[in-house]
């Protein structure tokens, strides 16, 4: 309660409202708007709107777009061969972001969850299972190492082996520039299950 | 770069822009915009210019406000023989909190600073003292307990105490709920200079 500005008030309980953004961290950000010049708060205040308007979800991966088939699933840069299936589009993000993977995606929309009540109904698997058909010669499960992340890469390699094609998870083992001392024993034992051979 | 929206490379840069909100962090507001209703980015979009369409700052106190002078400066429940001075609007907000202080206030958009080439004429000062002809009799100083702030301090009670009015400034000392052990040197020492009578 600020009393000497609604739209001040307003504002701040917009950037609450946000994830992470807690009451003075939202009242900084609106201060800071205030202090910029109004093309600033223009140029947002489209941004806002125009994702809204232009993003949608591709066809074929499910991944965020904004012309369908996205980018990556028209490209003829990539493999087509190979689709990578993930939990969420920052996952995508994420894997691109390395630049070591050149096949296509398939962006899942969260894990089986029992928990929360997410089944195999909730997520794009039927999208999914409709591309193995299309030439498709392996599928990489890049889940999240957790125990939900796990039960849905249990889940799908059982759905997707008797279709004849190769099924891959990505490696669980030691984050690059950690240190043996401070890793945990679940991802040391992940490590050693997963050697490979010099 | 994700390449696969421009819109949403769009607000992700929006985001990352504001204080404190790094590329990661602006990653995940902005795909929070995308999962929400349109409703909640056009609130969000229409909060942003009314802050700049509406907020202005107040002629006597320059708090800012909507409405000119502001409703602190208007209050006839509030005590203007009074006037608390602060470095920044959020001090006032951080004041008001803590609902003690039924004063006036006086904003002087920041503090001295000869580092960062800040001197008297970039601050409200001529300001406030247009202000001290009209029934005030007493100025409270509350800037920030840091060096800035206490050649801020020096320097507007060298400039007001000519004029006959009661200067003060906050207390500095222990603060609530912390432990004489963890507290530093400085505050300690400040705490015994402050002491008062029982």
């Amino acid at each position: 309660m600020l009393s000497t500005s609604p739209s001040l008030d307003a504002l701040i309980a917009e950037f609450a409202r946000l994830p992470g953004i807690g009451r003075k961290t939202a009242q900084r950000l609106a201060l800071h708007v205030l202090r910029r010049p109004r093309e600033e708060a223009e140029q947002m205040a489209a941004a806002l709107l125009s994702v809204k308007d232009n993003v949608r979800s591709c066809s074929l991966c499910c991944n965020i777009t904004e012309d369908d088939p996205c980018a990556i699933c028209c490209s003829d840069k990539r493999t087509h061969s190979v689709v990578c299936v993930v939990e969420e589009s920052n996952d995508v993000f994420a894997i691109e972001r390395s630049n070591e993977y050149r096949g296509l995606y398939h962006v899942l929309g969260g894990r089986l969850s029992p928990l929360e009540g997410i089944g195999p109904d909730d997520l794009h698997i039927r999208e999914l299972l409709d591309r193995t058909n299309g030439g498709v010669e392996e599928i990489i499960l890049a889940m999240n190492p957790n125990v939900e992340g796990e039960a849905t890469t249990l889940y799908l390699s059982r759905l997707l082996k008797p279709m004849g094609l190769r099924i891959t998870r990505i490696a669980r083992g030691i984050p690059m520039g950690s240190d043996l001392e401070f890793t945990d024993a679940a991802t040391i034992s992940r490590a050693f299950e997963g050697r490979i051979a010099l």
